[in-house]
């Protein structure tokens, strides 16, 4: 048997999503931007696509959602525009991140960190979280930009996003959310919410490699990262990628769609998961899981190495990850994982620690 | 009937390379990156795809060639990375340009402009080609970046960048080259050069579009625009596109493979429908055919607003593009146009001319 459990670093395009895609890839090939009829064939199903982005993001037209090629050039984005539009300026010196962020944040970060910016990377409390009070407590008059992700990639620990957003507005700082964990796990509705800019990418939710946007609040429009031909009302050039733009829009509307549903479904999976490992003695997880996105399991084996663990999972066709201290195993399902790939994974893993415990004499 | 001549914004996908990508939207879709057995069976196909890039553009594997969104990416890359490193340090403070660069190479250069960059834009000659003795002649010891393209997008003509390359070399300067346009089209063997960094983009030789890349000569690599996870050794962040590396590698050994038959038929078509455009009175092309790509034919009727006879183009079912000053006519071959195509077209270009010049008196 063969179990994909590595939901949060990608996901199996949803046969749906391809789909749509594919009538875009030989035949409407035209590019979108041109005059011709092989342009103006592309050209309604590119606007349904982000009318699909819209709303179901729920973001306001008057807002601007920009199509990337992902979330990691999103948050390079961000944190390039800000250094540009109001670091290198001399207007602001300071920037305030969480210090689980995904690297695509933290190697930027580091980067303008070089260039002098100042970055403070907030600690997580014990159950992997940053409340909004403390990230309050860290602004201060020079800082530009508060960027704190939506769902952490590892633990799956949802940061209290919403809250967070307003205390920036309150402080007048601008806020970033690197949502490409919570898109089709977490009800999302940006209109709600004072959040400037959200980064995500199709590929954490059944859609295409290679293609993801950047939500941005009206009169907070950054300058944009690539410059060019003017594609994106110029926010970010380059030939428009139809077939994985198409892409996007119909995975990002299933994914919506099945959250009251499949996502559910892999919620109660994910728990009974959870209760059976944690039968397992010294075994324990951080983030409690109605603090968590439906899908992921972060789980820790007393005296385990994650990396021994995985090493069995692979031999038995179960593919999972461990996070990057190498501390606890990382499972995360999606809306296609089965009953019956949990169960053989549940026993698979009891199986693994058991060997590898009898193996180091615990 | 339809005929597609806009091959210079973007081409048909191949239906060998969707065949390609095929198996690894919904079945092959690990992150390539990750240690299980859905990321291992990715893993030969991309290496393989690699290897094609690498062997067709004769490239030593001491240089890097690395995977971005296209050549905006790239070339965006280029100029600001040497932006960073060399000028904002304080070590140089001039890049020099073709005047006809393509806009993601003007436009990032006028955003460097303003932050004090020093840009020369270099003239074309009366062929609408830049000659070797005048970059030379334009290289200050201050000179960080030479960048010519090896092909121009809207009149076909081919840079003589060799010898431009080879004179940077000399002068100690490094040299980019967009060759966007060329790949596919001219012979390009990077060993037997000087290029230093040279862009490309999958969609222009029937490839998929949102993918292209940056080779890196060894010793001059750049720091990254997209900094992350660590992809592609460092130099370029974000989950690998398996599907649309896999499909440039084939689309490029395709490409490359027909550059001595199909896209030698392409340009006979090409040299037929010039001769015969030619007989319509007061017409006239630029760039003489033998100093232009194979597939290309940008083309004036005096007296006659291009807009006006694209319109006639597209009742006619005609797909063509104007060039920027909307001076003239570009028709851009594929090895996938026939010759029916363009005796059909041919018609209704010298119907289009007959018919304005009679409605404007001509």
């Amino acid at each position: 048997m063969r179990v994909y459990l590595d939901n949060n670093s990608t996901t199996m395009v949803d046969p749906q999503v391809k789909e749509a895609m594919d009538p875009f890839i030989c035949e409407m090939y035209g590019d979108a931007h041109a005059l011709h009829g092989y342009a103006r064939e592309s050209k309604q199903p590119l606007q349904d696509a982000m009318e699909r982005i819209y709303a179901t993001l729920n973001a306001s037209h008057d807002d601007s959602i920009v199509i990337t090629s992902g979330a990691t050039e999103s948050n390079n984005w961000v944190l390039m525009s800000i250094y540009f539009e109001y670091i290198l300026t001399g207007q602001k010196n300071h920037i305030l991140l969480s210090e689980v962020e995904h690297p695509s944040i933290l190697a930027t970060a580091k980067f303008i960190e070089s260039k002098g910016v100042r970055v403070t990377y907030l600690p997580v409390n014990s159950e992997g979280i940053i409340e909004a009070h403390t990230v309050r407590d860290f602004i201060t008059p020079k800082t530009a930009l508060v960027s704190i992700m939506w769902a952490n990639h590892e633990s799956g620990a949802i940061f209290p996003i919403e809250d967070i957003a307003y205390v920036c507005e309150q402080k007048r700082v601008l806020f970033h959310t690197d949502a490409t964990q919570a898109i089709g796990k977490l009800p999302i509705s940006i209109k709600d919410t004072s959040i400037d800019f959200l980064s995500f990418s199709a590929h954490t939710f059944h859609g295409p490699k290679g293609v993801g946007g950047l939500y941005m609040r009206k009169d907070k429009e950054l300058s944009p990262l690539m410059r060019g031909g003017g594609e994106m009302d110029g926010y970010r050039s380059g030939t428009l990628n139809v077939p994985s733009i198409v892409g996007m829009g119909k995975a990002m509307e299933l994914a919506f769609d099945a959250m009251g549903f499949e996502m559910e479904d892999a919620r109660e999976l994910r728990d009974a998961f959870e209760e059976a490992l944690l039968e397992i003695p010294k075994s324990a997880v951080v983030t409690p899981k109605e603090k968590r996105t439906p899908n992921t399991l972060l789980i820790a084996f007393e005296g385990l190495h994650s990396e021994a663990i995985l090493w069995d999972l692979n031999q038995a066709g179960v593919a999972a990850k461990t996070n990057a201290e190498k501390s606890a195993i990382q499972f995360a399902l999606s809306r296609f994982t089965t009953e019956k790939e949990i169960e053989y994974t549940i026993e698979v893993v009891k199986k693994a620690v058991e060997r590898l415990r009898g193996v180091s004499g615990l």
